[in-house]
């Protein structure tokens, strides 16, 4: 059941008027009974125009700017696609698990697999400096709408446009980083509404302070991701130094030891990644018929071939595990996206809120003042047609899912993929393929290249263009053969697609300004934003789900399944079983709205203290990279005291803790 | 590498010829290595057109009138897709244990799972009946080409065509039925170059004898399936009655205790399934484009909604298991077709084929005698474009793909396949999920019928049309929606392409017996054929496969694999691998010609006795389908010796044992 409520603004139309478009019985049915909570929790807001109006409407709550600053100095953004959030005064920060994984096994080591095994540093000395973590903090947003928007002449055809506004924006960040020497980066919102100029201090030198066990952190991993109830203690710390010294940052979230309770108001500051909502319909029935089928059969395609590899032994099955859970996992969220978007009711909710903008847009108007309203998105619908006749080459050859890894199970796998989409007799495929069946020729060029080794990579890239030209190595060379398609490619993305939808999407964001004003929040862009909801759990298939789940309830899953992975349970948690009050929360749900790239981030009680660390959504919540919902789709956070408990009474880590509960 | 010759015939060429056109070196490479034994073992041939002066020329064997008429007469068909063969006197018959396993499955209470635990009877008196098995044997094959061809007057329109080639068909297969009380089925040769009339005696008390646990039978069942080495004890024995007493059959195959030795020269008498190989290079590009990719995508999505579902618990898992394992195993074999039509060298074959049969049928022909010849390729080639148009709404609405199983979740990938394909908007695909996502609707449908229950079924079909009309099971609105469309689908596909596809292949069919006579079998049809080949090993990537594997081997990959499942053996082996003797050898392989549908068949020796029991290919043979290599590929038989051994000492089949080792 979805409900596709844009938040309140009194040119939306009454309740009653929703229902007349949403006709799906199950929606009409949950509208009835929402009449008295008609302010859906969407939005992933802009932290320089945030919805305090809304808050203070709805929740009686007061967004102070202090609030805000704290939100925008306290909050981290991995460059690796996650968030976290600083929770002392002596630069520790919290993330997920499955955002520190990737450091974690570049730390590990043939003795010590700290994925495996989990970590904590005794002392200040023993923290692990990462190797090549990037975070970003966020120091300040500048609109730079008007300089964007005025070095690109509205005449221009479309390649010098596309060309200049990339120079605007370069130069815009060229210079912002000489004056202030922080990371600057413009961002486009609202699909090219506005432009932002984004500055972050930068800590490159992070050092790891405790994770634990991977079995752990993804207890049952593949096989309860998106759902719920849940028991992850995806959890990791950090810290950040400086000069070779702990960060003392200027805010940090102070770690609540009660956790959040039922009914709670709680904020989500993090980088969700992106989201789709203001996408035109036409956009969206791309998506839908052409994108999205196209994502399914490769991940599928990807996900046979590893299978068939890891059953061939216990070795290929632990090489595989990691890929195999990376493709499941984006194949089940790509898959609820689709499933979304078939819901006739999500399409004919998004007709009727164009439709309204339209109408709305065009009152009083003669034809030709219709036919302007109209004209941006009738733009992006022929754009989609034009996408169609070779987004999937460009995918294959230019995005480079024909030529995944180098290694001969996924090459074969997406050597075939390409030769299943192009066809057997494509002039491409017959030059990526060199006279031999795909598995043959994924061989032949691992066997041919010695890209492996950085040292060849450096030697190939000192010798410049002309070195590349003249190898001998077989992947270079076949680089070589589809450059010159893929370029073409690109350009015609560029100048075909990406630069008329920039264009048409701008006019469509001034319009929705002109009649809604900021009511509704600019899609995500792995940008800081705030989001906001209510702590509750929900029914499903007639069973009432509580909002949070326990230490008992982990317990007893592992028991019920024998222990068996992956229900496995770590030692230290079987073995300390008795030490933990059976009844503290473990993970909790909220209506807060978040997507991928929310991974990490600090769930925010109204004092700003951490009540929680977002590490999912359940897979009622798949849908919201098109519509949001608040049904029964929840995002998932582990419980601010499940921290403290588990460290304190299984992993004994007492300065952790007390330096969490220092802080108060 | 594939080696593509056709049988040898004096027009063919020389092998320097051949090499001219198959420039693939590897190729090469092989035909100068092989130059002394051009003639390859290629083919499944009729019974009453068998390849005897090849095989005199070739093997000096010369197949009698006595030695067909065994094979004819002992070998079986079993109906639900396998073969088998006589081995007794008293009307035992052998196959594979994945042919009976439908049997055993059906003959399964809760408290004998036949299927898992295996099964012998102790005496004649406890042998089972099998609730719906049919055998038959082929008692005699008449050629009915003139008739049928007679009945279809050339100049008819493509629907009067059809329906008049369907009418005389069904009208010889009744009368024979009635002049003989045979089972009579009409089969069509060479793509209908042929129509031959085969009369089957049926056997329908089929009582099963003999049955080894399922974890013998297919040791390491998904993860070996097409791979060599092997260790299958795919085995299963049956036994023929009538009027309540063991049948004593006209013919049967003595058992042989050795088995072959290597490079002896072998037969298989079986029924395999379907070939492509005499289909043009148009079909077979078709397929390579269109029917395969969809195929391949249609059969992961599966695949994938089944391993999401298996992994919700130890339950699902078993729930999901036996779908699993039959779509992955599709999954592997048309995976392998399609890797194999991916090769130019194949492709290339094919065309110099094409082309070399064109130049003899044309040469002193004038141009427009050119055209003619040509004529029937190019009609061949138009169809296919025609099929292009709406293969896969054909597919998925008449063949049914759209509406897999009356079980949720593959009603669900089988509904969002429906989608993925024709589009969120298509008007059937909206007739069809009515308003709701896939998951949604295949919920609705499946809890929304009675179908499930025999009482709901015969109470509709004995209401007739009117009460299926009013019916409201949702699952028969459901198929009323799309009738009409699947039938529209059905009349295009039999009017546009079924019959004018037939109609020139008719034509090639003859210009091919004028150039080259019955030099080249016909293609695969579920019929009776021989083929032939020689026991021997193979290399692989610098590995020698012996011909054959060992007992010793079978519990040195367990062992090696610590008893966990796949690699866990029976009880009853492991206790007992004492009693055995580690040198007897348990499967071999062969170049014989097979394909699916050949599982179970008798592998027979010069002197016509069983000296195995085919079971599979290797994976180098599932590019069969298309061209015959004896480079690598092989088919693999269960060793007739390790039957008795493992009857002997680990089964304690004294009774069995004794019937197959008295008819000598």
């Amino acid at each position: 059941m979805i409900i596709f409520e844009q938040p309140p603004h009194p040119g939306l139309g009454s309740a009653v008027n929703r229902m007349f478009y949403s006709a799906s019985l199950a929606t009409i049915l949950f509208l009835l009974t929402q009449v008295t909570t008609v302010y859906a929790d969407e939005g992933m807001w802009l932290l320089n125009d945030p919805p305090r109006k809304l808050l203070l409407d709805k929740y009686g709550f007061e967004l102070t700017d202090a609030w805000l600053e704290r939100a925008r100095l306290a909050s981290v953004r991995f460059n690796n696609g996650g968030s976290g959030g600083f929770v002392s005064s002596g630069g520790l920060i919290a993330t997920n698990h499955h955002i520190g994984a990737d450091s974690l096994q570049k730390l590990s080591t043939r003795e010590h697999d700290l994925l495996r095994d989990g970590f904590l540093a005794a002392t200040p000395a023993d923290e692990l400096k990462c190797p090549d973590l990037e975070l970003n903090v966020l120091q300040e947003i500048r609109d730079v709408t008007e300089r964007v928007n005025a070095a690109v002449k509205p005449d221009l055809p479309a390649d010098q446009a596309f060309a200049a506004r990339r120079a605007i924006m370069a130069e815009i960040e060229k210079e912002s980083l000489q004056q202030t020497g922080l990371r600057s980066d413009v961002v486009t919102l609202y699909q090219g509404g506005l432009y932002h100029l984004y500055r972050y201090k930068k800590y490159i030198d992070v050092r790891l302070v405790f994770a634990p066990e991977s079995a752990a952190a993804a207890f049952v991993g593949d096989t309860d991701n998106f759902e719920y109830p849940r028991f992850g203690f995806d959890v990791c710390f950090f810290r950040a130094y400086e000069d070779g010294k702990p960060v003392r940052p200027q805010h940090f979230f102070k770690w609540s030891p009660d956790g959040p309770r039922e009914g709670d108001l709680v904020f989500v500051t993090g980088h969700p990644g992106t989201t789709n909502r203001l996408e035109t319909l036409a956009k969206l029935s791309h998506r839908r018929d052409v994108t999205l089928p196209y994502t399914l059969g490769r991940l599928r395609a990807l996900e046979a071939a590893l299978t068939q590899f890891s059953e061939r032994g216990p070795d290929q099955r632990r090489m595989a595990a990691t890929d195999l859970h990376r493709v499941a996992n984006a194949r089940k969220a790509f898959g609820g996206q689709y499933e979304g978007l078939l819901d006739p009711a999500v399409m004919r909710q998004k007709r009727a809120q164009e439709q309204d903008l339209q109408r709305k847009l065009s009152e009083g108007s003669d034809q030709k003042g219709q036919q302007a309203v109209t004209a941006p998105w009738l733009r992006i619908a022929d754009v989609q047609k034009a996408l169609a006749t070779f987004e999937r080459e460009y995918d294959l050859l230019e995005r480079g899912d024909a030529f995944f890894s180098q290694e001969r199970v996924k090459l074969t796998a997406s050597l075939t993929l390409l030769a299943e989409h192009l066809g057997g007799n494509h002039r491409v495929v017959e030059a990526v393929l060199a006279g031999r069946p795909p598995a043959a020729r994924a061989a032949e060029l691992v066997d041919g290249t010695k890209l492996f080794d950085p040292a060849e990579r450096k030697k190939l890239a000192d010798g410049g263009v002309q070195s590349i030209r003249e190898s001998s190595d077989r992947m270079i060379q076949l680089a070589l053969r589809v450059d010159a398609e893929a370029r073409r490619l690109r350009k015609r993305y560029e100048e075909n697609i990406e630069e008329p939808e920039r264009q048409a999407y701008a006019k469509i964001a001034q319009a929705r300004f002109k009649v809604f004003g900021r009511a509704v929040a600019p899609d995500a862009t792995f940008t800081l934003r705030l989001a906001f909801g209510v702590v509750k759990g929900y029914d499903i298939e007639g069973r009432k789900l509580r909002f949070t789940t326990t230490f008992a309830g982990v317990f007893k899953r592992a028991a019920q399944q024998g222990h068996r992975e992956p229900f496995d349970l770590p030692q230290r948690w079987l073995q300390g079983k008795d030490k933990v009050d059976p009844h503290t929360p473990f993970n909790f749900v909220s209506t807060a709205d978040t997507i991928g790239g929310n991974s990490g981030s600090p769930v925010l009680n109204r004092a700003g203290e951490l009540v929680g660390l977002n590490f999912d959504r359940n897979r009622h919540g798949l849908v919201r990279n098109f519509v949001y919902t608040d049904a029964q789709a929840r995002h998932i956070a582990v419980h601010s005291r499940a921290v403290l408990e588990a460290l304190r009474c299984l992993y004994d880590a007492r300065a952790l803790v007390q330096e969490l509960v220092r802080d108060k």
